[in-house]
C-alpha cells in the first residue's frame, strides 16, 4: 500500500477519502502531469488511483451510504443491467485481478493506459501483466474488425465474449481514440508489434470515421451496418468524441516515431518528416508514401554524421509479402523481423535511402464463427483499410448482396472524389425482389441477379448520399 | 357526424369532451357490451371514439395545454423518437385516412378490431376499405413469419418496412393475440380464408410461444433468434400477456367453428366438436384429428333431420396437395375451393362422414429479400407450425448451422417430451472454430463440420435446457 504524502484529499490516512473517480481518465492526466512538472506526488496520486480500485468495500457503495442515499448508486446507474455494476467503471475488481475488459468502453481504455503507464514508470511487473491479459481478451474475443470498442449503447460498452452486433455496434468513436492511446503505450512498454498493428486497425478505420470528409459533422457511435438511418451528426449533448478526434489528429505525430539512444522507430507509414535524437545524434526520418493507398515506402535519412544505430520498421500484420531496399541493395526481410518489426542495425549515413514495399492485395478476412452476427459473411481489406458496401455505389440494398467465394476483386485507380479512395469491386449477386410482388414469405428463394459490387473504405461511408452500408458481406 | 344521445362525457356536443382513449380497447369492448345489452349507445360511443381518433387539432395536445402542461404529452412518451408521435397510438390521422400499420403494436390491433366491428355491425364500406388497406400492410411488410408483430422494443411496436429483426424481436405476446382478434373479425366480414391463415399462423407459434409448456411462464417479447439470454419469465410488472393468453386459450372454440342459415365453417382442424344452429337445425360437427401435427381431419356430422348446407372447409395457404372424401366418396377439392375454403353444398344427414387429408411435408420458406435481417436464410415450416433449432437439440451454436439447399428434410415420429413434437431434422454443416486457436479475425474462413441438425416448432423452445436459438438458418 502506497502512503501518500502529499496532503491531498484522497488517500489512505485517516483524514483521507479513500475515493477514486467514477470515470476514469485523471489518473492517466496524473502521469502526464508527472512529467510536465517532474514532481512524483503526482505520479503516486495515479498510483493510489489505480491501487485503490475496486477494494472492498466499494468506496461508490461507502459514499452512498454516507450520503444517506444507499439507492444512489443505483439510481445513478439506472437504466439498465450492464450500468448497474461495479464492472460498469471496471470497479468490481482490484485491477490486477481484473482479466476481461468489461464496463463503459472509453473509461475502461482510460484505465487501461494508467495501468500501462505506471508499469512502464515503476517496472510494476503485475501491472504489465494484467494489462497483457486485458489487452489480449479485448483483441480476441469484443473488438470489430475497425478497431471500435463497445458493441452496446446501453452501457456505452462491453456486452460479452463474441458478441459483436453490426447495425447496433455502439463502437463509440471515443473509445477508439482511447484503444490508440491504449495501444500506444503497450507498443512502449512491449515492444511488439502486435500493439501498433491494432493502433493502426482503430485509426484507419474505427477512430476516423468519426468524422466526415469535410470535418463538420461527427459520428458518436460507428455501426459496422446501417439501414440507411445513421447519420454523422454536427453536434452532441455530450459533445466528447468531436474533440478527442481533432486532439488525436493533432498529435499524430508522436504515433508515427519513436526512439532511443540506440534505435529509430517508424511505427507508421505516413508522408511526414520525423526529427528523432539518437542519444547525442539528430536524425531526420522523411518518409514518401502514398499509403494506406500503396505500400511503397521511402525513407530518407538526415543526419551529421554518420552513425550507428538499429532503424526499426513495421511490417504490419496484414503484409504478407515485403521487399525492401537499403541503399538501393536487397535486403533479405523475414530473417530480420522481430515481433513485428524489421530491424536494420548498421552505420548509417546522411542520405541513406530505405525503400520498403509491403504488397496490398484484397484480403478476404472473416471473423471467428463464435461471432453469430458474421457467420456466412467476409469483409474485406486492403492494407490497413477494411472496407464496406455503401448504397450510393451499389445500386440496392447492400445487405442483400453475396460476394462468391472465388470473385475476383478488383483494385482500382485511386478516385478524385472524398480525396481519394481506392475502390475495390468484384463480381458479385444480389437476391432479386422484382418476381416478389408483395409476397413477404414465400416457399422458393430470390433470383439471384448479378451486380457489379464496389467497396469503398469504411471510413469514408455517409459522405455522399444517405443510404445502407454494411462491412459484413454474404459470402455465398 | 355522430351525435350522442347518451349523456356521455365524451362526444362532440359542447358540454363533452372531444376525447378518446390513448391505448385502444375500450371501442372494442363497447361493441362488446352493445351486444350483451342491445343497447345501441354503446356501439355509437365506439363509433364516436373511432370516428374522433387523429382529428385535428389533436385532442391530446389540446388536453395537455388544458392542464397547462404542454409538455405532458412529450413528456409521457419519453425514451424515443418512436413513442415521441401521434402515430405512437394511431391517432396521427383519421383512421380511415391511415395506410401504414404504425405504433403500439397492441393499440393497433385493438383499433383495428373495433374498426372492423362497426363496419361490421353498420355497413360502413370506408371502415372495411380502411382495414383492408391496413391488413395488406401489415402482412406484406412488417409480420414476422411467427404471426409476431411489432419489431422495436422501444415503441413496443411497428417501425419501418421489412425492418424485421430477429434477435432484438419484439413481437409481443399480447400483439400476436391482438392479432388473432382483428383477423378473425376480417374474416367475419370478408369469408377469406386468408385472414384465417394469419389467425392460424399466429395461433400456433407467435402466441402460444408465450407461454411454457408447464403453463407457469411466460415470454412477453417473443424473440426468433436468441443468443442464450431469452427465457420465459414468472411474472411482469405490467403482466397483460398471461391472462391474454389464458383468455384466448379459454376462448378457443369461437375460433374453429362459423355458422349462418345455410352454412357451417371449419376455420380451424382441433380435436373438438362444435354444436352450430344453421336455422332451426341444430348441427353437431366432430372432429378427429391429431393436427397440427398430421393433416388427417375425420369430421361426423350430427342431426336430427337431414338437411340441406354448405359445408366450408378451410384450406389452409400451406396446402399444396389435399384429398377429400365425403362418406367415403372420393371428392374433388380444386374444383370446390373459394377464398380459401372447399365447399360443399348437398343434403346432409345424420352420422355423415367426410375425410381431408392435408399433406404436411417440411417447407422451406424465404423472406423477401428486403427483409435484410433474412437475406441468405431459409426458414422451415411444417403445416401451421414454424420451426426452429435450439442449441439443446443441436449441441452447438444453431446460428453457426447451415442448411445445404438440397438437404433432405425428415420427418420424425411424434416424441414423448413436451406433450409430444415433430421433429424435422436434415443434415446440414456447421462453421467449426476448433482451429481458431484465439484468432477473431483471419483471412482463411471457418472449416464447415458435418452435423445432424434438429429444429422443434418455434413455439417450443425454452422448454429444457437454456440456450441459443434461430428460426431463420443460414441456406448454403
Amino acid at each position: 500500500m502506497i502512503t501518500l504524502a502529499c496532503g491531498c484529499t484522497f488517500g489512505t490516512a485517516p483524514d483521507q477519502k479513500r475515493g477514486y473517480c467514477g470515470h476514469e481518465e485523471i489518473e492517466l492526466a496524473l502521469v502526464k502531469l508527472y512529467h510536465a512538472t517532474g514532481e512524483e506526488r503526482y505520479l503516486r496520486l495515479a498510483q493510489y488511483f489505480v491501487d485503490e480500485r475496486g477494494r472492498q468495500p466499494y468506496y461508490f457503495d461507502l459514499e452512498a451510504e454516507r450520503r444517506g442515499t444507499p439507492g444512489f448508486f443505483e439510481a445513478h446507474r439506472a437504466g439498465g443491467h450492464l450500468r448497474r455494476s461495479h464492472a460498469y467503471n471496471q470497479a468490481h475488481k482490484l485491477v490486477r485481478e481484473q482479466t476481461e475488459v468489461v464496463g463503459h468502453a472509453v473509461r475502461a481504455m482510460y484505465l487501461y493506459c494508467a495501468m500501462a503507464d505506471i508499469a512502464g514508470e515503476t517496472g510494476d511487473e503485475t501491472l504489465r501483466v494484467a494489462c497483457r491479459r486485458l489487452w489480449d481478451h479485448l483483441t480476441t474475443r469484443r473488438m470489430y474488425i475497425t478497431g471500435g470498442i463497445g458493441s452496446a449503447a446501453e452501457n456505452e460498452g462491453f456486452t460479452h465474449d463474441y458478441d459483436l452486433p453490426n447495425e447496433s455496434a455502439y463502437a463509440e468513436t471515443c473509445a477508439a481514440i482511447g484503444l490508440v492511446f491504449w495501444a500506444s503505450r503497450m507498443a512502449r512498454l512491449e515492444h511488439d508489434g502486435r500493439y501498433m498493428d491494432v493502433l493502426e486497425r482503430a485509426l484507419y478505420n474505427g477512430v476516423i470515421s468519426g468524422v466526415s470528409h469535410d470535418g463538420t459533422r461527427f459520428f458518436y457511435d460507428n455501426p459496422l451496418a446501417s439501414d440507411g438511418g445513421a447519420h454523422r451528426q454536427e453536434w452532441f449533448g455530450v459533445a466528447c468524441c468531436p474533440p478527442n478526434l481533432a486532439r488525436l489528429l493533432a498529435s499524430l505525430g508522436q504515433y508515427i516515431y519513436a526512439h532511443s539512444d540506440a534505435e529509430a522507430v517508424v511505427h507508421l507509414y505516413v508522408q511526414s518528416t520525423g526529427r528523432l535524437q539518437l542519444g547525442d545524434q539528430a536524425v531526420t526520418i522523411r518518409q514518401e508514401t502514398d499509403y494506406p493507398w500503396d505500400g511503397a515506402v521511402t525513407l530518407r535519412l538526415g543526419m551529421e554524421h554518420p552513425a550507428t544505430f538499429a532503424l526499426r520498421l513495421r511490417r504490419p500484420e496484414w503484409s504478407r509479402t515485403a521487399t525492401l531496399m537499403v541503399n538501393g541493395e536487397a535486403v533479405d526481410v523475414a530473417g530480420r523481423t522481430e515481433k513485428g518489426y524489421i530491424v536494420i542495425e548498421q552505420e548509417w549515413a546522411d542520405g541513406a535511402t530505405i525503400r520498403l514495399d509491403l504488397a496490398m492485395p484484397v484480403e478476404r478476412v472473416y471473423a471467428n464463427p463464435q461471432v453469430r452476427q458474421n457467420v456466412g459473411h467476409v469483409a474485406l481489406q486492403r492494407g490497413p483499410l477494411v472496407y464496406c458496401l455503401e448504397q450510393v455505389d451499389n445500386v440496392v440494398a447492400t445487405q442483400r448482396t453475396a460476394l462468391p467465394t472465388d470473385a475476383v476483386l478488383t483494385v482500382g485507380a485511386k478516385t478524385e472524389d472524398l480525396g481519394g479512395l481506392v475502390v475495390v469491386s468484384g463480381d458479385a449477386s444480389v437476391a432479386g425482389t422484382r418476381d416478389w410482388d408483395d409476397a413477404l414469405y414465400r416457399t422458393h428463394g430470390a433470383t439471384l441477379d448479378p451486380i457489379r459490387a464496389r467497396a469503398i473504405p469504411y471510413y469514408a461511408w455517409d459522405n455522399r448520399q444517405p443510404g445502407d452500408m454494411c462491412v459484413w458481406i454474404h459470402e455465398r
